[in-house]
């Protein structure tokens, strides 16, 4: 028996394969989920997976599922992966490189014919990106999609409905794609890190120590618009002056309690150089790992609003979700066997993991994101850093089939 | 002979009789210039001349001047009067009081057979609001228009040559309305204040120093937009953070220099939630009466956007208008004689006034606006007040008179 061992050029080779689907002639990929190129790319995933012997299904909600079988077939799978559809004018790495990590793990098993005690699962999931509302195929999966979401617009205008029913699939029987809690023994992902951390300090990997919560706030400042030139300043209540301060506090608040912070968007009424601003709408967004952080941070930021005559009101909250321990240990202890530089991090985005880990215990690992850009076409991740985080996967994976082993 | 007097219940049922050109079903009135509602108050006030005896003629550009003969004929006229357009939905002293006023002035004379030295006009500006660009009329007579003007979009969307085509008249020729510097012995304009200092002191009359000059910039902050979940706070370069302590400093410079200051508009790109601002885009308007003031305050805010990163740039320059010396004081007098407590105050808007400073000696007198409010249907000014500034102008009109008059 051979050592099961990612194969580096092979994996490269499928991400510029993968890469060709959508391509667009300034060098973006175009894979908007659902649309023609996502199928096409999913198609020849499938085709791959199928050339690794695992046997592939595609379930309701689009997910592509391929299984490769363990030793012991009542143990429930292991699942790994990702997404191969991208935001418009995307770029190659964002997702694709779970998906063929995913697939350079099964082809190290394969290739070296080693079993896992567990069944593994490689999953493509459908629809991750935001450009239908996010985390389509994972939420169906776990059973948190909300149905509401089919009647809302896609990027594009169009029903979000109207794309699933263009790919051959029934909107109405998505929620079918769902798994009961329990019957994937722990779902893995590796992302590229969407952010600047581990770029900057120059690290070649990231454990996931989880996926942030996400808070959306509106705050709203009353002013009275009156003429700009005819309103002494003394006699002037200009709600940009109310809303200014504010912007600097969320800032302040946000580093005070070590968690981010942004006012993304702002509107000003009527919006004239020659009009005094009668109405600011601003947005908040704040996302940390830890609740009682941001508990502590939406108290300032309600407060400060209330002191400076701000209405402010809560529109959305996502809980954080945390990697599972064990899983984070055994990533953590693979980086170390493997003599690979790693950083805890928290994920400031959202991911299929963080649907996934309302069924199954979950973790991710992080490659850097050159300058921490993603959703374009200038998106990078070293070369070698892409082995490196397929390398630890595998590693840490048969690590974790030992440790999930109930006779273990 | 009976000594002139202004008739106030008549000037009050001239506001009334004008007021139902363009009412509206709100209570607001459309007398949107060169449209069909203001021509048709134009030649009702034309008729109301006629009565009195005066020669009405029309120029070039649209404005209504009744002539009422002086002793002598040889002598420039003095003219006296504003505007009778409105902005949309606008209300029913604006302009129109100045031009009931000066109608009420030369009833008075020719009821009660008085005739100054010099003759009288009674000038009914065209185009004065900003619909179009802004006192249009008053800019043609002072042979001040920027023909380029006839090219832009009127308040609908139509070219402003549109607008005055279909009033009958020739775009091309309105620069015929021009009248020589010294044409004119003086120009005396009573406006409602459009600000709220006369009501907040409760004086009923202000003798108005001078219309401030304005002054326009651009500030743009380009800071780095970037994923607000995945950026942490110290690698941003949020352009909005940038912007906020400048919005401020524009209100302190504006204080210090005892001018108005204001950021009325400001835009921010992208603008969604969970993108960190890239640039922000802000205009910032400064009035003031005393240019070295303006001056001061322009070199601060350049200085203040250079210290912040920010790129400034003058997008228009309008230089404020001081009343002649010798007229301010003949409306002081005129107050003083009919005791008539008055404040001297500037005006911070524009008005047809500043356009025939460019020919003419000028001066203005300004009665209280409720609340400060003005372009809107609740504009309102006390009957009280609207008489006692016709009496002052008719007053002051006639000690103008002598003052002028080469052989005192």
């Amino acid at each position: 028996m051979l050592l099961p061992t990612v194969d580096g050029h092979r994996l490269l080779a499928d991400l510029d394969l993968l890469a060709r689907f959508g391509a667009s002639a300034s060098g973006g990929v175009n894979r908007v989920a659902y649309g023609p190129e996502d199928l096409e790319g999913r198609r020849w995933l499938e085709a791959e997976m199928r050339s690794l012997s695992l046997e592939v299904r595609t379930d309701r909600a689009g997910n592509s599922i391929g299984s490769y079988p363990g030793q012991n077939s009542r143990l429930p799978p292991i699942a790994i992966g990702s997404h191969t559809d991208t935001v418009p004018e995307g770029g190659r790495y964002d997702g694709s490189l779970g998906v063929v990590a995913a697939l350079a793990c099964a082809r190290a098993l394969h290739e070296s014919e080693v079993r896992l005690q567990h069944p593994l699962e490689v999953v493509n999931f459908a629809a991750e990106e935001a450009t239908m509302g996010g985390t389509i195929g994972s939420r169906a999966m776990a059973g948190i999609m909300d149905p509401s979401i089919l009647r809302t617009q896609a990027w594009d205008g169009k029903e979000v409905a109207d794309h699933i029913r263009a790919a051959g699939l029934d909107p109405d029987s998505l929620a079918e794609a769902q798994r009961p809690e329990g019957s994937l023994a722990c779902f893995l992902e590796l992302h590229v890190e969407q952010g600047s951390t581990l770029d900057a300090a120059g690290v070649p990997l990231g454990v996931v120590e989880g996926i942030v919560g996400i808070r959306r706030y509106a705050v709203r400042f009353d002013g009275v618009a009156n003429h700009a030139g005819t309103t002494p300043m003394e006699n002037r209540r200009d709600a940009l002056i109310m809303a200014a301060p504010y912007i600097l506090a969320v800032r302040d608040i946000a580093i005070a309690q070590g968690i981010v912070g942004t006012v993304g968007k702002l509107s000003l009424h009527p919006g004239a150089p020659s009009v005094i601003p009668g109405r600011v709408d601003l947005s908040v967004e704040i996302r940390g790992l830890d609740e009682t952080r941001l508990d502590a941070a939406e108290a300032a930021l309600s407060d400060t609003a209330a002191a400076t005559a701000g209405e402010f009101s809560l529109i959305s909250s996502k809980p954080a979700v945390r990697s599972d321990p064990r899983l984070l240990e055994e990533l953590t202890t693979a980086c170390k066997e493997l003599g690979v530089e790693y950083r805890r991090l928290p994920s400031g985005a959202g991911h299929d993991a963080m649907c996934i880990a309302h069924i199954a215990p979950v973790a991710m690992l992080f490659v850097p994101s050159r300058g921490g850009i993603s959703h374009a076409l200038d998106e990078y991740t070293d070369p070698e850093n892409c082995v490196t985080g397929a390398r630890v996967m595998l590693h840490a994976l048969m690590r974790i089939d030992a440790l999930l082993d109930p006779r273990a």
